[in-house]
């Protein structure tokens, strides 16, 4: 990372909650202020998913885990966050929730939510950085900006910087192992469904399968429908670069994780042999990840994931990185809360909408108009749970 | 990093374990094959300091987590291994060792430490890279080099390389707080107990301070006695620069993680602003991130910890790379266990020889010969650990 990128990296943390962008800077008069946490209570979900899913890198995805985290005030406003993952993690991430943070977030001021964010920071630094204590983070951001919003009175599109209330939205599956008819059958049911974007995963051992399915798909959504592949990671840089040579021809929208996204400079490799536009995000949970990936991989699509990168302070935080770079600000899952923040930037690209079925268990499912996927209006992050529909699949 | 790093990184952690450095290869006849791992239990102690400690980033420590996993084969063997933590963190390490890790661990052949290394990579990747998912590999990976060492009837300094049974080491407490005469009563205590080498914290907000206690040390230690200085990170680029230049006088060996780690070019820019030497490593987790520490900080020193880089194959691995860069390896905590490390390989730098307690609770204190630290000959990692000891501090 240059000097200056590891300088904006500070000030980005630093302003990312200060000000909105494209929209009006977020009054302070609309916050209560020095209202303190009383308490923090975080569950774990653990919720089937309709059948086996596969990509080339995790294995079989039998259930999501859902780890929320409730936080109520003193005055007894509430909100509430939450993160997910795709089977792992989930009892380390309620852990850390209820061990190394909920104990000593209570009683701070809650509105203080760049001051949250940095003692999260250090105080887990030793063991966090990344991974567990990324998603742990998140889940109190998250509730944190629940509250945020909701004693504001606006919803989080605005709050988060209003450029507006809608985005463009592509559909994506854990289809890699799925036969190539039900793969075509989940591709027409994402156009159905008012869709005019697609993703497949690809990353089969053979290159063949996988520009075989290509092929099919394009076939499939003739020329006008978006189409992008992810290979989950799964490639060597050589592999990547021959796999984007031979999906050229199929006008691929964006190649996402060709391979292991610590490889910053294996990724402008592949861009540079192949001038294949690349996208990644979903691995990188810290903003100085986000700087050397901006800096060094030569990506055209960035697409931090609030869930697993410092909540909604680190998805913005990034988001105002990738302006600096010029690049599109995307999202990875968690559709439901991010439809509000990829609309709310400047610079917002396209939503994933993936295919864990959070839906079914929130009071407000994706909402579709013309192809762009909306916005809750409702103050809050737009995510209210359907408890009683979770309640089934609790770990205790 | 460089491609050819990159490359590096991935060879490096394939051959960790293939073959050692500075002694035979590992004789397969040795190890016994196909014995399938029967059980993992994991346990957490919360063991209590002896007094409130300081350092610059990491606030008080009152406690310091312990979590053992012990790995049964179906054979009867049985080994254990353990990490540990300045007092956070350690429920979800816990929780990932006994929800993510042991179950699917169970079964495996154990003598294939490089595969169920990979395994556990990707088994938890998408929530893992680092931070509580290198800390509950390493309990794993530890572990099972416990059985391995046993199964060859070999201590683990000869198993790991062979080089030398004895290391370089220094002592260094979290003394950032003290006051100037209990800091040097400390140091007295380290020469005391036959050590020439010492570390102090720095750090403090008025510079200043930090250099009259490193001038006073100085003073107190003599020309001979090697002293080195560690900022936990504490301060910017440019400030430890101003640092740097200001302990010239004082004959440092090396300046530990003046900055933070993420920031592998902001090290490049002290070491070539100041000619000091830079140490770091305990704040590195994964392989990509020694890599890119190799690559781009002008280190002078590493200091890996099997604790918390994916066990006695992860050191190794960081080692192997440390080669490469001519950069002598030394080690953070855990000197119980370092000590066989650091002197098995053939660049072995310093062993750090830290504060905690953790010579009450095993039933060989560190054993420190002509100043040098010695490594058991026991078959095994020369850790065994006091259960009756420890036991009042188990967290249920
Ligand atoms: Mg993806
Ligand atoms: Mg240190």
């Amino acid at each position: 990372m240059s000097t200056s990128v590891n300088r904006l990296v500070t000030d980005t943390i630093a302003l990312a909650n200060g000000t909105t962008q494209g929209g009006a800077a977020i009054s302070s008069s609309k916050i209560h202020s020095a209202v303190k946490i009383k308490s923090i209570v975080a569950r774990l979900f653990s919720v089937p998913l309709p059948e086996v899913l596969s990509d080339a890198k995790h294995g079989d995805h039998t259930h999501f885990q859902l780890v929320t985290t409730t936080i109520t005030l003193e005055d007894g406003s509430e909100g509430t966050g939450y993160t997910y993952t795709g089977g792992k993690g989930g009892h380390a991430i309620l852990a850390m929730i209820q061990h190394d943070l909920a104990p000593v977030l209570v009683g701070k001021d809650y509105a203080d939510i760049d001051g949250i964010y940095d003692f999260m920071e250090w105080h887990i630094h030793y063991v966090g950085r990344g991974g567990i204590a990324s998603f742990a983070t998140s889940a109190i951001d998250i509730a944190l900006w629940d509250i945020r919003c909701k004693q504001a009175g606006e919803p989080l599109w605005k709050m988060a910087g209003g450029a507006s209330d809608r985005c463009k939205a592509y559909c994506g599956g854990i289809d890699l192992m799925f036969p190539l008819p039900k793969l075509l059958d989940q591709i027409r049911g994402y156009l159905d469904n008012g869709f005019n974007a697609v993703k497949i995963k690809i990353g089969r051992d053979d290159l063949d399968e996988d520009i075989e399915r290509i092929k099919a798909v394009r076939e499939l959504i003739g020329s006008e429908t978006t189409f992008m592949v992810d290979a989950n990671y799964s490639m060597s840089v050589e592999k990547a670069i021959e796999a984007a040579k031979r999906f050229k021809p199929y006008d691929i929208t964006w190649f996402e994780e060709p391979t292991i996204p610590d490889d910053y400079l294996g990724y402008a490799r592949i861009a540079d042999a192949t001038g294949m536009p690349l996208a990644m995000g979903e691995n990188l949970h810290t903003i100085h990840e986000f700087g050397y990936a901006f800096e060094q991989s030569k990506l055209s699509f960035i697409q931090p994931d609030a869930s697993n990168c410092g909540g909604i302070t680190g998805w913005l935080a990034a988001a105002k990185l990738s302006r600096q770079y010029n690049i599109p600000v995307c999202s990875h899952g968690m559709q439901e809360l991010h439809v509000s923040l990829v609309s709310s930037q400047s610079n917002g690209g396209w939503l994933e909408v993936h295919s864990f079925p959070i839906d079914e268990y929130t009071t407000r499912p994706l909402v579709v108009e013309d192809r762009l996927a909306v916005a809750s209006n409702e103050p809050g992050t737009g995510v209210v749970f359907d408890w009683k529909k979770l309640a089934p699949f609790e770990v205790k």
